[in-house]
C-alpha cells in the first residue's frame, strides 16, 4: 500500500509510471521481413506463414459464404441470444453517435459545411488464442456497419482444423461482414494493408492483437502506401477509484477481471479508505483461488498497485495523472466527480457498472487507448470509421464580402497567385455590373 | 492532355500516381540525432541549433509576453482587420463543430454516453521561410482555443534578427496563445514532445513543416513517451473539375494558386470539355507570366495533368480515385454532384469558391489531408483537439438486464473473472432481497 502524500512528486510520477513497452529489434525486423514476403509474393507467403504458424493442413485463406453459415448456425442458443442482445445495445450507442452535417453561413453568402462519410473499405483483425473473441468482432464490426462501409473484411486465425470458432462466425454475419480471411498475425495485416490476390486492400485496419500485430499494424500505418490504423496500442489497464462506502468483494472482482487479461495488465486501487484496501487486498487473494485463470492473475496482480489517498478528490487527480484505459468508480455518489476526471478511456460509474458491462454488453466499445494515450486518444466509435470533409459554397456576393480578407492575407503572405484567385474574379463581377 | 477512357486501368492508376515522397536516409538519421540532442540536453541543444539554422545571435527561446504585445501591436490597419476578420469566420465555422454529448439508455437502467472533453496541452508549429503565415496560426489556434485546451504553446524559427513577424504574433495573441517560443525545425518539434526546461512537453503537435518537422513528427509520434500528431503530411494538391460552363481564366486562376505553394505541388484538371482543357492551358500559360512565385509555379505547373473525360460523373470518378487535399468543382450545378464526392479533404463549389477563401477567410480549415490520405483522414477539426470518452452508469435493474449476456459472453470467451465481477453482484442484490 502506497500513501500517495508522503510521496515525493518524483516517487508519485514513479508510482503510476507503466512498465517499459520494450519491444525486442528481433520483433521490429521479423515482421518487416513478413511484410516484404507478402508485398512480393501476396497470397503464396500469408498461406504459407498461417500453416507454419496455425494450421499445417490449410487449404485456401478465404472462407466461403457457406462455409461461414454453416459455421454461424452451430452457435448454440444461449449464446447466440447472448450476442445477438450484446450486438443490439451495442449497435443503438453506436447508432446514437451519428452527428448530422454542420451547416453555417459565416458570412452573408459564405456557406461553410462539415460532413461526414463512410470510410470505404475496413480490415478488421480478431486474434486467435485459447478461446474465441466474438465481443471483439461486434465491437470492430458494428461500428463499420453503421458507418455503412463499403468493404468490410476480417482475418483470423484459423486453428489446427483450418476453422474457426462458430461465435466468431455468427457475429461476422451479424455485423454483415463480407469476407472471412483464414490468417492472423503480422501476415494478416500485411496482407489486408498492402492486398494480395484474394485479400482486398483495405484503407484503414482495426482490432488488437499480440506484439507482432501491432508491431506490423505500426509498419503498414508509417506507410505511404499501407493503410491507417485504428490507435497504438499497449496492455490493458484499470484504475479504480473507491471510498469507504465502496464493497470491497465488488472492488477486488473488478481489479482481478483486468488482471486475467494477461501477466502484464494493469490493475490499480485508489482509495481514500485504508480499511477499504485492506478488506480488498484480502478478497482479492480469497477470490483468486477460485479463478480458471489463476496463474495470469496472480502474476498481474503482483504488480498491481494500491494508493491510498487522504480523499476521493485526491484520488481523482492520481487517476488524471496515470489517463487509465478503463476507470471504475466506486464511491458514495460517482457521477459527481465526473467534471473532474480527466483523461480516461471509459468511465463506470458506480458499483453496479463493473467494467465486464462495457467489455461486453452494455453498448459502448472495449477498443479503448491503453498505455495513457487516452491523454489524445478517443475510446473507439463511429467517428473513427468516417472521414469528415469540409465544403464551401460562396456566392458572388460572398466572395464580394470576404475577398478583401483573402487579398490582404495572401499579400502577407507573399502568395500572389492565391490573391489573383480572388481578384480575377472580383474582377469579373465588377465588370459585368457595368 | 490525357484523354481518361483511351487508358487501360493501370494506365489511369499511373496518370493519378503521386510523385514518390522518397525521404533521403540522412534525413531520418539526422531528424534522430537531432531528437536525441534536445532530449539529452534540453534548452541547449535547441537553442544551439536555433542559432545555426535560423538566428546566430539568439539568446533564449520564449518570447516575452511584453515582446509578444510589442510585435502585435505593430501590425498595420489593414492586416490587422483582416486577420480579425479571418478569425472571427474561422471561430464560428469550430464553434459550431462543437458536439453535445451522446446520452442512451440500451437498456432500461444501462445508460451509455459518449462526451469529449479538450487535449490538454497541444503544441502548434508554424514554419519560417520567406513571408510569415498568419493564416495558419488561426488554423491551428482558433480550434485549440473553442476546444478550451489548458495549455497553448507555439513554436516557429526566428528571424535573423531573432524576432517574428507582427503578423504571427498579432494572430498568436487573438488566439490566446499563452507561450511563442523562438525555434523551428526538427528541434522544435523534439522540444514539444519531449519537454526542456523552458518548452512545456505537450501531448499533441499539430502544423505544417519541411520534410525534417514532418520527419521529426513521424518519430516523436511512434515513441510512447512522445506526443501524437495531427495527421501525416505531403505535398499540397489540388484537382479542379470543370465541365463546359466552366470560366477557364477562373480555373487557370486556382490550378496556379496551387502551384505557386512549391516545386512539388499537385495541380489536376478534370473536364469534361475539350476546349475548356485549351483554354485554361493557354490561360495558364499568359496568367504564369505576371506571378511573383513564376519559377516555383512552372516548375510546379510542368507536372499538372489536363485530363479529358466525356462527362462530368466521369469527372467525380477520376477525382475519388485520387483523393485530392483540395477538390474545386466549376461545373453546371456543382452542388447536385456532392453525393457521389468521395474522398476529398475539403471541396469547393462552384465558380465564386477558390481555393483561397478556404485557405484564408471563409471559415473551414486549411490543414487537410494530403497524397491520397483524405481516404481515411479527415479535414482538421475542433473534434482534433478533444478526446471522447465513454461513461456508463448502471443500475441495479440495468445489471440485472444484461447480466447474463454478459456471463454468456465471458464464458465463451473463457474469462472467468469478468463473469464473477457480474455474477458476485447479482448474488449480492438476490441476497438483499431475500
Amino acid at each position: 500500500m502506497i500513501t500517495w502524500n508522503t510521496l515525493t512528486s518524483a516517487q508519485q510520477k514513479d508510482a503510476l509510471t507503466r512498465p517499459v513497452m520494450a519491444l525486442a529489434g528481433s520483433v521490429k525486423s521479423k515482421v518487416s521481413e513478413i511484410i516484404n514476403a507478402v508485398e512480393q509474393r501476396g497470397d503464396e507467403a500469408v498461406l504459407e506463414l498461417t500453416r507454419q504458424f496455425d494450421c499445417n493442413t490449410l487449404k485456401t485463406l478465404p472462407l466461403s459464404s457457406r462455409q461461414l453459415t454453416e459455421l454461424a448456425s452451430q452457435v448454440n442458443d444461449v449464446t447466440r441470444q447472448a450476442i445477438e442482445a450484446a450486438y443490439a445495445n451495442i449497435k443503438r450507442f453506436h447508432i446514437a453517435q451519428q452527428q448530422p452535417a454542420v451547416v453555417v453561413e459565416t458570412r452573408p453568402g459564405v456557406i461553410c459545411e462539415q460532413h461526414s462519410d463512410a470510410i470505404e473499405s475496413v480490415g478488421l483483425y480478431i486474434p486467435g488464442g485459447s478461446a474465441p473473441l466474438p465481443s471483439t468482432v461486434l465491437m470492430l464490426g458494428v461500428p463499420a456497419q453503421v458507418a455503412g462501409c463499403k468493404t468490410r473484411i476480417l482475418c483470423t486465425p484459423p486453428n489446427v482444423n483450418g476453422t474457426i470458432a462458430p461465435e466468431i462466425a455468427y457475429a461476422a454475419s451479424l455485423c454483415g461482414i463480407q469476407k472471412v480471411f483464414l490468417c492472423g498475425g503480422a501476415q494478416a495485416i500485411a496482407a489486408m494493408a498492402l492486398g494480395t490476390q484474394t485479400i482486398t486492400k483495405v484503407d484503414k485496419i482495426y482490432g488488437p492483437g499480440n506484439r507482432f500485430v501491432t508491431e506490423a499494424k505500426q509498419q503498414v500505418s508509417q506507410r505511404n502506401d499501407g493503410a491507417a490504423i485504428d490507435m497504438p496500442a499497449g496492455p490493458s489497464e484499470v484504475l479504480v477509484i473507491a471510498d469507504a462506502s465502496a464493497n470491497a468483494q465488488f472492488v477486488a472482482a473488478d481489479l482481478l477481471s483486468q488482471a486475467e487479461h494477461g501477466e502484464d495488465s494493469q490493475a490499480i486501487l485508489v482509495c481514500s479508505s485504508k480499511e477499504v484496501i485492506e478488506q480488498t487486498q484480502r478478497a482479492v487473494e480469497s477470490q483468486l483461488q477460485v479463478l480458471s485463470r489463476q496463474s495470469t492473475a496472480s502474476v498481474a496482480m503482483k504488480n498491481a498497485r494500491y494508493i491510498l489517498t487522504q480523499s476521493v478528490d485526491e484520488s481523482v487527480l492520481v487517476s488524471n495523472q496515470y489517463a487509465p484505459e478503463h476507470l471504475i468508480v466506486q464511491t458514495e455518489d460517482a457521477r459527481a466527480l465526473l467534471p473532474a476526471i480527466k483523461n480516461a478511456g471509459s468511465v463506470f460509474l458506480g458499483a453496479w457498472s463493473p467494467e465486464s458491462a462495457g467489455d461486453y454488453a452494455s453498448g459502448t466499445n472495449h477498443v479503448l487507448p491503453t498505455y495513457g494515450f487516452a491523454r489524445t486518444y478517443s475510446s473507439l466509435g463511429l467517428s473513427d470509421f468516417v472521414r469528415r470533409y469540409t465544403v464551401q459554397e460562396i456566392t458572388q456576393q460572398g466572395l464580394q464580402e470576404i475577398g478583401q480578407t483573402i487579398c490582404v492575407l495572401a499579400e502577407a503572405e507573399g502568395l500572389d497567385a492565391h490573391k489573383r484567385a480572388v481578384s480575377i474574379r472580383l474582377q469579373a463581377l465588377e465588370e459585368a455590373s457595368k
